[in-house]
């Protein structure tokens, strides 16, 4: 399971504030630790700064990238001037969270993701449905997305879909709709990758990290390969190395193993 | 999903001296506590009473469902003489634990099976494969067994298909072919259900709880319906209500809050 990061985004009020002060060494030390707890990728959000964000994003992209030898990092905006921005200054291959079948989005961010050869996240939603509730209309959008970047050269393997996760508590069937949506689309493209956050599962309902915990499992059984989540929760991360385990994905047990001996593993 | 109990059984020494002293109090109470921590049916297994088997697994069940009125049980031998000792005095529609591929045991339990119209577990081997390795053989297994029961007129309502889990320690495959196997047979078999106990599946390996806890979620993505477990383990039993909501098997989430209440769900 590829891990992203989440921690840096400013809709956190703690990293909101460094941000406003500048605080390199916040956003570092956050990036590190995430980095320490296994995170593959880093996820950097500065969307809550509207009027500023293309320039705060890449001085986030700097600071992170020199904090960590240049690992890749998850450039999480929908906004085309801060994504360019930020693309102009990453090391390396980049992941764009993320491109949607909304036509204005869409057009604005495909140019991007073939002159940076970068990853993307495509988000099953589009102008006519929004995000819709059945797993064969996100299919629909999904494919049509999937076409429209393999056309410009996008090969299947940089696309990573995110089937978009509603809570249970407004729809008991929602958790089945999203991993519905990761089969359809697995069976028709079995190179793409699948993505999600977690925490929507459980909008509404007590106890959200257990659930959120059960539904990355349950995701993955379903060929979830990458998950944005706090690489600094241990229950989350035990029961991914478990998962990972489990359905063949970690010859030996190595990492698993790994794990253990790090204490990672334990209550 | 289905507990079953597993708790009376004879391999685990305190419910062996129990039984040896004939102490109806201590079986009582395993099996109230296990009923009241949510189990629906309590297993019950003293196979290493060679000699005496059928006197004592009868007894058991008197004892258990005078103590629970009337609860059914999961009645586990292969031992055709203790089965039919055991199903005699059962009431209600007992569940058997198990029924193979192997000449002899099919043929000694099937007219058992027929005559007392009990739910039938089914393990996925036989005398030529034993346990085969592959999900394809474990489906040809279970078909052929389906196949004949239904012939004697056992509904595949009341089958129980038990896809049988070897260690990922010996080969990092043996979750995937079991989980496969669920799969291929429930194509074929929509009303079947599935079942399995999860303890193998961890053994060789440290942190067996989260591994069996990791393995019965993805179990149940792939449509384990059923499960022979401890109930008394709490986290075990907070991610089966967990999977549960996240699967659309637990309208309006009813189980899961109703757990929250009782306070199985926090650590």
């Amino acid at each position: 399971m590829i891990i992203v990061g989440e921690k840096i985004n400013t809709s956190r009020k703690a990293v909101k504030e460094a941000v406003d002060r500048r605080d390199a060494e916040f956003i570092r030390l956050l990036a590190r630790r995430q980095h320490e707890a296994g995170a593959h990728y880093i996820d950097v959000n500065c969307g809550t700064f509207v009027h500023n964000e293309p320039e705060l994003l890449s001085w986030i992209v700097k600071e992170v990238q020199d904090e960590l030898g240049g690992m890749p990092l998850c450039i999480d905006s929908p906004n085309p001037l801060a994504v360019e921005a930020a693309l102009k200054v990453h090391q390396g291959t980049a992941m764009l969270n993320s491109i949607s079948g909304e036509k204005e989005r869409y057009e604005a961010l495909e140019p991007l993701v073939v002159e940076y050869g970068c990853k993307i996240v495509v988000l099953c939603m589009d102008d006519e449905f929004g995000i819709p509730p059945d797993a064969a209309t996100r299919l629909n959008i999904a494919s049509r997305i999937i076409e429209s970047l393999a056309a410009k050269g996008v090969s299947h393997e940089n696309i990573y879909v995110d089937p978009l996760i509603q809570p249970i508590s407004v729809d008991s069937k929602n958790g089945l709709s999203s991993v519905e949506t990761i089969r359809l689309v697995k069976d028709r493209y079995p190179e793409v990758h699948f993505i999600c956050g977690l925490s929507n599962i459980s909008f509404g309902l007590p106890e959200r990290k257990l659930l959120n915990q059960a539904y990355m499992v349950v995701c993955a059984a379903y060929g979830l390969d990458a998950v944005i989540l706090d690489p600094e929760d241990r229950k989350m991360m035990a029961l991914v190395y478990a998962s990972d385990a489990l359905l063949d994905l970690d010859p030996y047990c190595g990492n698993y193993l790994k794990a253990y001996r790090k204490g990672i593993l334990g209550d």
